[in-house]
C-alpha cells in the first residue's frame, strides 16, 4: 500500500549515491545547510541519533579511566603559528577573529581547528610528577575548519566531535592505551552500536596524522563501495610533549618527557551511517542506536484502535523499548508508514481494527521489510527478540558487501581496478610506497595496513607481513 | 588533625568573598583563565559536576516534549544587524570573524552570542500549518559575549548553555509552557538537585529581556548575600515571531502569527552552586549532583585496609552511590581529608586498621563536619540515608539565610540598607519605576516581583498586590 509513492521520494542509491545522500538528508529531515557557506543544521531527528552515539562513545571513554573537560573555543595566533605575520599568512582551513568588544583585536585569535595546542599547554602545567600520569582527558567540543567543498556530516566548515589527549609514562602503557581507545572504544562502539563492521589498522606513513609515530584507524565500506575513515587514535611519541614541555618527575626523581596520544571521532560517523546502511526506501537505523525503535501505528480512527496503541506504546516503553506513537489519522495511512520507512525507524507495529479482533497487529521490519502477524500478549518478548536479531542481520549484511567488494589484488592496476566498486587487499611489501603513490595519483588510497588476520600490527609484525586495504574515500 | 594547614588553604569567605570564590575555583581545580582573555578552562571536577547538571536540565527539559537541535556557530553579519556597514558597529559583545578559507571574507561573520535569529530563520520555514505546533527545541552549545571584566563561570567572554526556543498558536499555550518550564525544569532542577532555594517571579519591565513580554526568572542568594539571576524564560508574545514571519495556516485556513518563548540556563549556574554553599573549607556539593557523593579514604597502608576499602567502593557503587576509593597512603592523611573537604564531597569514608577490628570505620559529613563510626555490615544504607538527609538539610540551611537576610523594607532608603547584606521585600507600588530607579543608582535593582504568597505572578494579579525583591547582584 505504500510502495505506489515511494519511487518519487527519493532518487536511488545505485543511480546517484550522492544525490541519494542528499535527498535522504532532507526528506528524512535530518540536516541542512546553515547560513554559513559549509555550516551545517542538526534537526532533531538526527540530532537525536548524535545524543545517543555521543553517550555510547562517552561511556566507553570513561570506562578507559579518561574525564571530560572543556577548553575555550579560541586560541591566541601565537600558539598556532608563533612566526605569521599576518593572518593570511595562516593555513586556509582556519577562522580568525579579527575585532571582537567592539574594536580590533591586537592578537587575532583563531576559531580552534582542534584544541591540541590548549592540552599541550594545560598538560605541561598540570603534570608535574609521576603521580600525575597517565593523564588521561577528553573534550566533546565543536571545532571549525574552513571547507571549500561541504558536504554535509561528512565535511563542513564546523563539526562536533571528540577529542582525546593523554599523557604517560612510558612509550609501552602510550602504545597500550591508544590501541584500548582504538579497539574497545571506537570499533566496540561501531560495531555493536552502529552495527558497521569496521578494518581496524595502522596508516602508512604517507596517511599518518602529521606528527605521529603511528595512527592507527577504524575504517568502514559505505554503500557505494567507498571507504569512510570512522575514528583514529594516534601515538605521539614525545614529539608533543617536547614541543610543548611536558614532563614529570619520575619516581627515582629525574625529570623524563612523557609519551603521548590523541584521538577524535565527530559528526562524521553520523553520515558513515547514513551511508554504511541507507537503502532505496531512506536510512536504516541499526535498533541499538535508534532513539525511536518501534514506532505504533494507528491505522483508523477508531476508539479502541486509539487506545490499544497508546497503551501498547506504554507497555513496550516500560519494557526498556523506545517506543513511539503514530496517531495521526488524519493522513493517509501510506504516507505514514514511507515517512518511517524513510526516517529508518527499525519497527512498525501496525494496529487496526480488523487485526485487533483476533487481538494480533502486524509488525513490519524495516531491514527486509518482512511483515508478521504478532498476538499482543506476546508483542514485549517478541519486539526485544526481533530488535535484538536485527542487529545481528544488518552488520552481518554490512559484512557481506564489504567481503563481495573486496578483492585480492596482486598489482597496483589490479588494486585500481577494485577500487572502482570497493576495496582491495594487496601484501604491503608489493604495493610499496611507490605504488602507494601511484593509486594516490587515481585519487586511490592506502585506507590501512593490517596482518593477514586483519589485526592491528604491534612492534612485532614485519612491514613484509602486512595487508594494505586500499579504496577510494570520502 | 586537618584543621593546621586548613587556614592556609583559603581565604575566608566572611573576610574578602571574592577571593575566596577565586581560591576554591583554583584550589579545587575547578576552573581557570584560558589564554584568551575572559576565556574559561573548565577542568574535569568541574566539568564532571557540569555534565551531571546538564542531563538533570535536560532530561527535566525532554519531559516537557521539546527535543534538541544543533545550529552553527556562525552567523552572518546581516542576520544581527542589516544596515551596519562596518564590523566596528556592531555591538561590542560580539566576536567577529573576518578572515577564514585563507582570506578576507566578502561579508564577515559573527560568532553566535545566541542562536536566536537562527531559530527565527529555521521556525519560520519549518512551520507550516497548525499540526507543526508547538515547536518544542532546545539547543546545548557554546556562545561568544565578548566581556571586559571576566569572573569565571559568572561572567566569561564563552560559555556553555541551553537556550530553548518555542512556537505556539496561542498566547495561552505560549505563556503555559513558558511557565512549565520556569517551574517543572529551572525551579525543579535548582532546589531538588542543587539544593538551591529560589525566589520565582516576574522581572520589572526595567530589567525584561529585549522584546519580551514576560521574563520569567529564577533568583537565588550567594553566600554573601548577593543575588544570582540562575535562569530566566521568556514570553516574546508575536514580536519574534512577526520579525521573523514564523506563521501558521489554522484549522480553518487562516494564516496566523505564532506566539513564541524562549529560555535559557547555563554554565553560570556552577558558580551559582559554588558561591551558594561553600564555606570556610571549600565548596560543598548537594549529594544528589555530586560526581563522587562519597570518598573511601584509606588511612594507612596496609593490606587489609586496603581490601576492605576497596571492596567497600564497589558494594556502595552496587548500591547506586558515587563512590571513590582514595589509596595514595604515601601522601599524608590529613592533607588527602582537606583536599576532599575542599573539593565539597559529600561524605567520607575513613578506613583504618584500628576500626575495622571492631568492624568499624568513620564516616564524616562535609556539610557540618559530623563524625559517626558506622558499622560495615550496615554502609549502603547508612550512606543512602546520610545523602538523602544532606540534601534536605543544605536546602534548609540555605533557606534559613535566604529568610535571615531578607528584610521587609518599607521605602527606598530601607531597601538600599537592607541590600547591604541581603535581600529587602518592598511593595512594588510602593516603590514603583522611580524607586527602581533610585535603586540602580546604587547598583541595587529589582531582582524580581512576587505575589504576596511568592509565586509567579499572572494576569489576574495587579501591580499593586506584588512585592519586589531587591538587592545587589551579580
Ligand atoms: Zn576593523
Ligand atoms: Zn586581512
Amino acid at each position: 500500500m505504500t510502495t505506489n509513492n515511494r519511487a518519487s521520494v527519493l532518487t536511488s542509491p545505485k543511480a546517484d549515491f550522492p544525490r541519494w545522500y542528499q535527498d535522504v538528508l532532507e526528506k528524512a529531515e535530518l540536516a541542512e545547510n546553515g547560513p554559513v557557506r559549509g555550516t551545517m543544521v542538526i534537526r532533531p531527528y538526527a540530532y537525536g541519533l548524535w545524543e545517543r552515539m555521543q553517550a555510547e562513545v562517552d561511556r566507553r571513554i570513561k570506562t578507559t579511566g579518561a574525564e571530560n573537560v572543556y577548553l575555550p573555543l579560541f586560541i591566541p595566533q601565537s600558539y598556532l603559528e608563533r612566526e605569521a605575520e599576518h593572518v593570511e599568512g595562516f593555513s586556509p582551513e582556519l577562522a580568525v577573529v579579527t575585532h571582537a568588544g567592539g574594536k580590533d583585536l591586537a592578537e587575532p585569535v583563531v576559531v580552534r581547528p582542534t584544541s591540541e595546542t590548549l592540552f599541550g599547554e594545560l598538560m605541561s602545567k598540570w603534570i608535574q610528577s609521576h603521580r600525575d600520569l597517565p593523564m588521561l582527558l577528553n573534550q566533546w567540543a565543536n571545532v571549525v575548519r574552513w571547507e571549500m567543498r561541504p558536504r554535509l556530516f561528512l565535511r563542513t566548515s564546523e563539526f562536533l566531535w571528540q577529542e582525546g589527549h593523554t599523557a604517560h609514562a612510558s612509550r609501552e602503557d602510550a602504545n597500550a592505551y591508544a590501541l584500548r581507545i582504538h579497539l574497545e572504544v571506537y570499533r566496540d562502539f561501531l560495531q555493536d552500536v552502529l552495527a558497521i563492521p569496521v578494518l581496524v589498522g595502522v596508516k602508512s606513513r604517507r596517511e599518518r596524522f602529521a606528527g605521529a609515530i603511528n595512527t592507527m584507524t577504524c575504517e568502514a565500506m559505505m554503500g557505494d563501495g567507498k571507504a569512510l575513515q570512522m575514528a583514529t587514535s594516534h601515538e605521539l611519541g614525545q614529539n608533543f610533549a617536547k614541543a610543548f614541555d611536558i614532563s614529570f618527575t619520575s619516581a627515582s626523581g629525574q625529570l623524563e618527557t612523557c609519551w603521548t596520544t590523541s584521538w577524535g571521532s565527530s559528526t562524521r560517523m553520523l553520515g558513515g551511517l547514513i551511508m554504511a546502511h541507507g537503502d532505496e526506501q531512506g536510512i536504516r537505523i541499526p535498533p541499538r542506536v535508534a532513539p525511536v525503535q518501534i514506532v505504533v501505528l494507528a491505522v483508523k480512527d477508531d476508539e479502541r484502535t486509539l487506545t490499544t496503541a497508546a497503551s501498547l506504546v506504554s507497555e513496550l516503553t516500560t519494557a526498556g523499548v523506545r517506543a513511539r506513537l503514530d496517531d495521526r489519522t488524519t493522513q493517509g495511512f501510506g504516507r505514514r508508514a514511507t515517512e518511517w520507512e524513510l526516517k529508518g525507524v527499525p519497527l512498525r507495529l501496525e494496529v487496526g481494527p480488523r487485526d485487533l479482533e483476533q487481538g494480533e497487529a502486524t509488525i513490519v521490519r524495516r531491514d527486509g521489510g518482512a511483515k508478521q502477524t504478532v498476538k499482543l500478549a506476546e508483542i514485549n518478548t517478541t519486539v526485544l527478540a526481533l530488535l535484538e536479531s536485527m542487529h545481528t542481520e544488518m552488520i552481518e549484511t554490512a559484512r557481506q558487501r564489504l567481503a563481495e567488494r573486496t578483492v585480492e589484488a596482486a598489482s597496483v592496476a589490479e588494486a585500481l581496478e577494485a577500487a572502482k566498486t570497493g576495496f582491495a587487499r594487496i601484501p604491503w611489501q608489493r604495493l610499496g610506497e611507490e605504488g602507494e603513490e601511484a593509486l594516490n595519483r587515481e585519487a586511490v588510497s592506502v585506507r590501512c595496513l593490517q596482518t593477514r588476520e586483519g589485526t592491528v600490527p604491534g612492534d612485532e609484525d614485519h612491514d613484509s607481513e602486512l595487508i594494505a586495504i586500499v579504496g577510494r574515500s570520502y
